[in-house]
């Protein structure tokens, strides 16, 4: 039985309110249950100096986590002097997730920084983030598109992402805080269609088999048909 | 003739959503005009090293702005490595703002964090991020008197503060970002009622008279009794 | 009573020793009675990146203050890693002050930085840097314009500043440590001749009136002027 | 064709060297093929605040890579004042698959921290952290159990690491850097025998399938055998 | 020919005055030529971790440069965000240097920190540093004594120290910054009456011969014993 | 009588590895009986930007410590986010060492850094850097000729460096851990061949006299020769 009542492959009420805040190319505020996550995406015209000239563009992403949204108030980064290791992990992610659904030549030498800033956390901020910041970015190519300054779309089906894990013996999706503090195995699941962008398994303190690693692999599919879905919807 | 329309001494439409999220003992979302700031009060039961023992309870404040509250996006601090020097400014001088407002004898040897985060700016987060921070530490300290954890009300008249300033020659309150990065002459106005808590005026590159600062005050005074009827219908 | 036995509108014994340091362009240590700072004004050729083109120069400052230059030693900044709040606060105030003063168009597209460095505290470092700081700049200028690199004076009426606050209910200039350290309302007034270039005023744990404020500001006018026939003596 | 000339399934040669340095607990320097990483286990008496009390061992790992250790030198890290992203992803990774391994209970309420220092690299250099970081554990282990200290072993099956990509279409495994760097699909396997620990597959820029992830599997839990002799014969 | 005029052995005009600085428990400001050094002598009762119980007493030190004491300003370490290597290693030998001549037993536990900051530079300002450390040191023991905090006086004959080189084949005394940043072979050497405490001797780009050291060594402890003099003449 | 049993200027065994490492253009592991230290020569292009256009080449050194090389862990610094004092002035150390011993105009604009990586510690760490620094660095320079970059030789006899001190009263070369722990008097002495480049002694906590500096020189140039020989014969 999970905590929420949830059926084991249900994942949370999910809500994209796009274009939440109004200075950012494309923006959205997505809600998977109670973890809220602002995401906004950012043209620049310019590219790391690492690929100048080289034609193709660049997609990054930066992540954070406002001190009180957790249960108990966690350090400021700015105050700390250093974001964490698991900020600079989970923000590499996000950035090679949002890449790799990028057609970075048709895109041409700009570069999109998506940001995600997450104002609630209850679990799968990562994933949370990545769904949204699809939705940032697809908003932002848009209006590029629609000012004429991007003659071919480098977007295609949408990138997205979903955690299931093992929580008491049960396969389960879309952990919430109380599941994903205990449970056995957790995985996160990047997704394009019914391909794979990236996968990360881990156990905490034991192994896991590799029925179990394909069990989970099913509930992550279903469950991002069901997240597509609703990332198409916000955009259109 | 202000860019937004408004009289001299029209404030914007000033929203403030209590609740916004749901871990902080209290939280609110304030939104004047378009400047949005969302701030949260973190309840902890023991104080700063210095006062322990003295029976004083402390009340503090950070502040931050996400990277793209802004027209371009502004790097994020804590990838810089450090809050820059306005960003430590504003965040004491709403900590001291909030502490006057406070009677620390009364609230008794704990702390409470106010965190403002400006989720979009358009002018004023300093003052916006004060009205809504006291919010949130009004509810906060709702929660302690209802659990019985505090017999004493430590609060008071709500403390509020507005940014007034000369734009174009003309005494305007609540300057938006449009009038902020062309005025003259730009003050915060802290207050609780008819006092003042605090006053910071300051002239770009030139000077201001007596009169002037009078005008500003005059108008900030008038200003600031229709925040604090905010503030209290948003916390009743 | 004051501790010091100055009547409420004296200010302390002042001196300022011009041409301290040889080798910056203008030099000066100023005296306030025990709070001593060296302050030093530095010519550089450029200005910042940001006003390059513009024809227009740069007046910036930077404060320091030796670890024991107070009471109990105090950590250096250069060893915990980053200047504080407060030592950014200061500087930035120092900066804004004389740019305020100076005739920037008339300067061109140079950057003089000053930097006030306190060698012995006794309250009102921040004010005293302001006026040495201009001491040091107008030596500076003076140099310029006797090289013929300054066609015309940047400079005019000196800027000074004063602290004055509110001691044990008595309203008092020049607060000297033992003053400001116990006093309910403090204020810095930056000022040039009868006008004001910044004002800041608070309450520590309480509110000031309006009155309270028109008293404290006939007293810094009447301090100011004093200030200013001694700055005007130094450059002389 | 690999560039090594090798066979798709074929590791590089593998040597272990048990007790590489003195002073550490444990010891050894890894070589597979051209990536050679010294490890050391240290031994502390005393464990993190979060668990004190709790009767629970704790094994943490860091990571580093000599500036030379690469075609092309880096930056020093502890010159540069912190450390990337990358190898705090590497050595949270190789924390938690050494803790996997761990009966922490059996520990006891200790900690050992394992250090990988990559002298020469050439890819895979943190799954030879793995690799050898187990044996240099082991090593450590045994030490405590020699003298009486650990009355149960705390350590079962080897913990160890493979890289399998697919490069130019061809599921390789062992990848070294010229493969690397141009692989399609990466995937970093970490195992104990026939089950996993953790998992992490990615694809650059593109999308892979689930049976290109199935393909990689079945090469990573070969490859691991070997690996498992190996370790097993160093320590022996 | 030496720039200034002076003889080979000559050392530059000395004034040392005493209890230049109120707060400090000793302090001086020591002028040797143009380099101009203030230096203070702070007491705590307390000890740094490692000796606690021991019965020892620590002296260290701490170095600073004003951004204007040089030719052309240099960047000020608290807004770089940390002390450079050559500043950490001047420190470092200043603490050494006053602890080798200090009676840590007769100290008993407790802490002087010695801070140096030069005020204006022009060579030799780690010997400065050293000699008027000294005289704020041997002030703040005076200080102790007579209050009777200390039995016996833990400091002996004066510490001091010189800097020799060879200046276009000559050896000299006291370089100053025009020899210095010229100098073929530069040497510090710190010393107590006629021995030695510590020597510092390096060619710059070539080597030296034994013969040198030896003219050099005669030089320095000449010179010495006039330092020597002056210091005690300050602290009578 | 010596912990190790040796003569007081025997010297301890000593190996010299060269080419340990594969991508450096020149590289050794340098074994001075325990003390290992891994040492690697990078060229590079171009020179600082400081001496560009000066026709001369730059050597410059960087020096660290594995955690466990000694005998208790030590913090990475990497982690800590600095290099120690102690870090900073034995590289700066190193880096003069080998300039010295470098014809800079022969070497050209090109720098080549020196990376010397302590494997395990048994004290004169910085001593054997300097050494097996030196034979790296012909390594590389080899190279150079080789391949026809340099025409003329920048090198000369070997740099070499070694420590001596006074122990229990005896002068004693090449001081190990135990002894230099506790040490009166120590020194180390950077030669090359019967000349000096730097010579660097302190007294810990005490002072030390003329005839026992000329006692531990005459011991470090005996010594120096036969290190001399070992470089040669590692390079040749």
């Amino acid at each position: 039985m999970r905590p929420s009542g949830r059926q084991p492959a249900e994942i949370r009420p999910l809500s994209i309110e796009a274009g939440f805040t109004r200075h950012a190319e494309g923006s959205c505020l997505i809600r998977m249950g109670d973890t809220h996550v602002l995401c906004t995406a950012s043209v620049e015209p310019s590219v790391p100096r690492w690929i100048k000239g080289s034609g193709l563009g660049w997609v990054t992403a930066e992540y954070g986590m406002l001190p009180r949204a957790t249960h108990t108030r966690g350090r400021r980064e700015a105050a700390a002097g250093k974001q964490s290791g698991r900020t600079q992990e989970i923000q590499r992610l996000i950035g090679r997730a949002l890449r790799a659904g990028t057609d970075r030549s048709a895109l041409g030498e700009r570069q999109i920084t998506v940001d995600c800033d997450v104002l609630q956390a209850d679990g799968g901020t990562r994933c949370a983030s990545i769904a949204g910041g699809w939705v940032a970015l697809r908003l932002a190519v848009n209006g590029l598109m629609a000012s004429g300054e991007l003659p071919h779309d480098p977007l295609g089906t949408p990138v997205t992402a979903l955690s299931c894990g093992i929580y008491r013996g049960t396969p389960v999706a879309d952990l919430d805080y109380p599941e994903d503090s205990e449970a056995d195995v957790d995985g996160n699941f990047v997704l394009q269609g019914e391909d794979l962008i990236e996968l990360q398994m881990s156990a905490e303190g034991k192994t896991f088999t590799r029925a179990e690693l394909d069990a989970l692999l099913d509930m992550a599919l279903a469950g991002g048909r069901d997240l597509t879905q609703a990332q198409l919807a916000a955009v259109s």
